[in-house]
């Protein structure tokens, strides 16, 4: 199984930049959930909502490059980086849209099923976002 | 003097809205001022910053139409509606980008020298700006 | 009728500031609405959910009086300006505790019936908490 | 050298919680920086501007064990895991003030000059803080 890549422009707002000028490190986690949400969203067009499974971040982490300071918009290169039966990884670049690096994050995020509350296996469809079609013969 | 209309997009996150499903209310005065700094920034690539002066909101409204649930972007339409010597107002129009109205807000700010902290005349590029250059006879 | 008045302290967090180093002004829209919640879910401990009624901003404003900078908490005095049938406003003035008054603010509510989304009278339990008893013959 | 810990209660907000009803995964590193300001400003007294040694977030990371729903607070428990000349690491228990754990962080953080940028040494009013005297004997 092969997986694609996104790439996902992000808009940075005014706000995002915490009493020392740089855009808050806890914001780089709203940005790449932003990023997820427009991949879930705009390419699969699932919809948020009663009856659709729920991803779930049970763990999330960030290294941080460099500061960001107020710009028009960062560019978040998505990689899924492992895929189970439930449960999958993702590994984000946050960039500038070309060579420089801002931060590298990681979130582990399980499916859930939205009555029960208890893991479910990933929907189809959404896996066939995530990964690349194989060759047809 | 003409004062020129500004149609701003501004994109939604996720993270906008609360418990209830809608964005927050809170999170128009975001909007807004998202969209007045990229209005500022981009468009007269004025920098934020030390030196530069400081517009400081002093009172804002909002009068809010219809929900606004997790969509792409806003289109915020700023109109200036009074302009004086250190202080103007703007009209902001939270729309779909067509006819729909989500919300209108006001802002009235006052310019202020970064320095003494004390109300400084609006810079002359920030004046043309907003308003229309008058015909040339 | 005789409305009560409230003195509500909310917690400053480090991320309320923005790059100037000031609370940032939608913020003080969150710190009302945080005094507002813990009246309503505190004091009447009335669960926000599904079946409860809905309390809906449809109008927003405030004066800024002086900036806020990084400190332990504000004080936010709320204040019952009128009630009607299915709406109310409230005035909340945010405070040091003490004689400093950072900002004045208003909002307008509607309560809404949670499936119908339409205006329904605001529940007996929360005029009780709003409106002093009457004094006792 | 024995590190001590810290017991920070850090107040909730209805704005905490997005679309699903739990305190959003990325607020869960506002509430850590919350806790950690209050715990070097109240404790330590120590400015955070001009001249102050700048704390910088250069890793940080959470798993995430149990939702969080709208409540009065969380408490955070604070321990030193390292410290090194111009570095630390802390680990945050996230906690209901009992025996639930909602979720465990951790951050590496430097410590940089305001004016140069570059690393430099932990201000020793900072460790002492941080760190149990030694018994005397």
């Amino acid at each position: 199984m092969t997986y694609r890549t996104f790439r996902i422009p992000v808009e940075l707002r005014f706000r995002d930049l915490d009493a020392y000028g740089h855009v808050n490190h806890a914001e780089f986690f709203t940005f790449i959930e932003t990023a997820r949400v427009k991949l879930m969203e705009h390419e699969l067009e699932q919809r948020i909502g009663p009856g659709a499974p729920l991803f779930v971040v049970v763990e999330a982490s960030c290294r941080y490059k460099e500061f960001i300071t107020l710009r028009r918009d960062v560019v978040i290169v998505i990689q899924v980086e492992q895929m189970k039966r439930a449960s999958f990884d993702l590994l984000y670049t946050i960039t500038d849209g070309a060579e420089r690096v801002f931060a590298v994050a990681r979130t582990t995020m399980v499916c859930l099923d939205s009555d029960t509350q208890r893991p479910t296996p990933i929907p189809e469809r959404f896996l066939e976002l995530l990964c690349e079609k194989e060759a047809q013969k």
